[in-house]
C-alpha cells in the first residue's frame, strides 16, 4: 500500500511487547482459568474450544482488562476470572461468526466449523457464552454482569445489523460505524471498563477506560477492514478479499463508492451484490488505491486511535499507560 | 399407538387448562415483558424472534415459574421478568436447535432458519440469550443468575453430547437420560427453582421445585421422543420420523435395539447410521410396537411424572398444586 506513514512516536516500530510484558504474570493466571473452565465431560467441547483458544489469538481483550487494572493500580485477583470471561465471550462470537460467514480460515488455521461442522461450532459457542456468565456470577459483581450482559446484547445486535447490511452498497459511513461500534468496540470498551469496576474507581475512571476501549476497538476494526484488501491479509492468516466476496460493505468500499465515477460505482454495486462470477479483486484494490479509500480508512483509524489515547489523559504516566498507548499505535500502524 | 391408558386421575382427560387459568394474569405481564424486551433498532431481531415467540408456543417454562411462585405463595412481581428471561433462553436454544438439526418445521410453521437463513437464526439466538441475562441482572439476584447461568451451560453441554451421540446406535439408556436431563430438564428445573428463590423460601423448597421441574422435563422429553414415531407428530406440527432421519438415538430406539433380533439390530444400526436411502419408517414403527419399546418409553415417562408429583408432597394442597399435578398428567398422557 502507498499510504504515508505518520507514526505517533516517530522512529519506533510500535508493538504489543510493552503490554505483553506488563501483563505476562497475570495473563498466565487468566490462561489457567481459561484452560480449567473450558473443560467439560463432553469431550468435543474442550477439543473444539481449545482449537480456537489455543490457536494463536493475541488475547487482546483480556490483556486490555489486565493492563487497565494495572493502570488503576488494582491489587486484587478478580480480574483474572473476569478477563477469562471476556475471552470466552469473544471466542463464542468468533465461533458463531465463522458459521455465519462460512469462513474456512482464521489465523492461518482451518476454522472449527470446517473441522467439526457448523452444529458443533454453534453449540460450543453457546457453552462458552454460558460459561462466561458463570464466571461473572462467581465473581459476584452485578455491575460487571450488567456491563458484560449489555455488551453481549449489543454485539449480537451489531452482528445482525451487519448481516442486514450485507450485499447492500447503499450502507453509509455512519451506519457502518454504528455496526462496528456494536460488533467489535462494545467488547473492547467493556473489557477496559470492568478494570475500573473491580478497582472500585469512580465513574469518571470507568467512563475514561470505556472510551479508551471503544475508540481502540473502532480503530482496530477499521484497520482490519483495510487489511482485508491488502497483501498483509495473507500474513494475518486470512484470504485477501474475503469481505468483498461476502458482500460486506466496509469503510474502504463505502469511501471508494462515494468517490467513484459512474462506471466505478456500477462495478462496486455489482461486486457487492454478488452473483455468479468471483468479484474482480484486482480492480477493487486499484480503485481503493486510486480514490484514496484505503489511505483514508487508515487515517480515520488514526483519528479513533488518537481519541483512545486522549481518553487516558487523566491517568498518571507510567508503565501501564505507556503500554496502553503503544497498543493503540500498534493497532493503527500494523497495516502500513 | 396401542399402549394401554393408565391415567393418574381415571376418568378425566388431563389438560393444561388448570395451569393456564392459574397463571393467566401473570402470563399477560410476562408476555408484555417478552414483547418489550425482544425489541431492537435492528428490525430483523423482533421480526425473527417474534415469528417463534408468537408462533404458538405453550409458554410451558414461564408458566411453570409462575405456577411454582403461586405454590409458594409469592406476592411480588419479580417472577414476571424472570419468567421472560427463561422464555428467552428457551427461544434462543430453539433457534439454535433448528439450525443444528436443519429443521424446516416447528409447531406446524416454517422454522426461522428456513425463512431468514441460518446466520440470522444463530445471531438472533445470541441476542435473546444476552437479553435474558440482562433481564436477570435487572432483577439483581445473584442466586437466580447462578441457577440460570449454570442451567445454560448444562443445556449447551447436553446439546453437544447429543450431537456426539448422533448416528451412534451404541448410545445406552443411561447416556440418553443424561443427555435429556441436560438439554431439556435442566431449564424446567431452573424455571421452577427460581420461584422458591424469589419467594425467599428455604433450600428444601428450592430443591423440591427443582426435582419437580427436572422430572417433569424428563417425562416431557420422553413423550416427545415417542410422539416423533407416532401419527400424533403431524398434529404437533412436526414431521413423523424426523429423529430417525437425523440419526438421533432416543429411548424408543434404544429399547427396540436392545430387544431386537440380529436382523432387527442390523436394521436399526443401518437406519441410525444413515446413508443414501431414506430410512424405512414403517418398519421402524412396527419394530417399536412389536418390542413394546414405545409403550415402555411412555411407561418410563409415567415413572418420572410420578417422581415429579411426589416432589410436591410437602407443599399444601390447593389450586396451584392441583394445576402442577395436572400439568404432569397432561405431559405424560398427551401421546396416548
Amino acid at each position: 500500500m502507498t499510504a504515508t506513514v505518520h507514526p505517533l512516536r516517530p522512529g519506533a516500530a510500535p508493538s504489543l511487547d510493552p503490554i505483553v510484558q506488563l501483563v505476562a504474570a497475570d495473563l498466565n493466571k487468566v490462561n489457567a482459568v481459561i484452560l480449567e473452565r473450558m473443560q467439560s465431560e463432553v469431550a468435543l467441547i474442550p477439543e473444539l474450544a481449545g482449537h480456537l483458544i489455543a490457536g494463536g489469538g493475541k488475547r487482546m481483550r483480556p490483556m486490555l482488562t489486565l493492563a487497565c487494572a494495572a493502570l488503576v493500580d488494582y491489587q486484587g485477583a478478580r480480574h483474572h476470572r473476569l478477563a477469562a470471561a471476556v475471552e470466552f465471550i469473544h471466542t463464542a462470537t468468533l465461533l458463531h461468526d465463522d458459521v455465519v460467514d462460512g469462513s474456512g480460515l482464521r489465523r492461518g488455521r482451518r476454522t472449527a466449523n470446517m473441522i467439526w461442522g457448523n452444529p458443533a461450532s454453534v453449540l460450543v459457542g453457546d457453552f462458552l457464552f454460558s460459561r462466561a456468565f458463570e464466571l461473572m456470577v462467581e465473581d459476584g459483581s452485578l455491575k460487571v454482569l450488567k456491563i458484560l450482559s449489555r455488551a453481549s446484547s449489543v454485539i449480537a445486535e451489531g452482528e445482525v445489523s451487519q448481516l442486514t447490511a450485507q450485499r447492500r452498497i447503499d450502507t453509509g459511513e455512519d451506519h457502518y460505524l454504528e455496526i462496528i461500534s456494536a460488533k467489535t468496540a462494545a467488547l473492547f470498551a467493556a473489557a477496559c471498563r470492568i478494570a475500573a469496576v473491580v478497582a472500585e474507581r469512580e465513574e469518571e475512571a470507568e467512563a475514561a477506560l470505556d472510551a479508551y476501549g471503544r475508540n481502540l476497538g473502532i480503530a482496530f476494526q477499521l484497520v482490519d477492514d483495510a487489511i482485508d484488501y491488502s497483501s498483509d491479509a495473507a500474513t494475518m492468516g486470512k484470504r485477501v478479499g474475503d469481505d468483498l466476496r461476502d458482500g460486506k460493505v466496509t469503510l474502504p468500499v463505502i469511501l471508494a463508492y462515494a468517490r467513484g465515477s459512474e462506471t466505478d460505482r456500477t462495478f462496486w454495486r455489482e461486486a457487492i451484490a454478488g452473483g455468479a462470477a468471483e468479484p474482480d479483486l484486482a480492480r477493487a484494490t486499484d480503485l481503493l488505491e486510486e480514490t484514496g479509500a484505503l489511505a483514508d480508512t487508515l487515517e480515520r483509524a488514526r483519528l479513533f486511535g488518537r481519541r483512545a489515547i486522549d481518553a487516558l489523559g487523566a491517568f498518571p504516566a507510567g508503565r501501564a499507560k505507556a503500554a496502553l498507548v503503544e497498543t493503540v499505535e500498534f493497532a493503527i500502524q500494523r497495516a502500513y
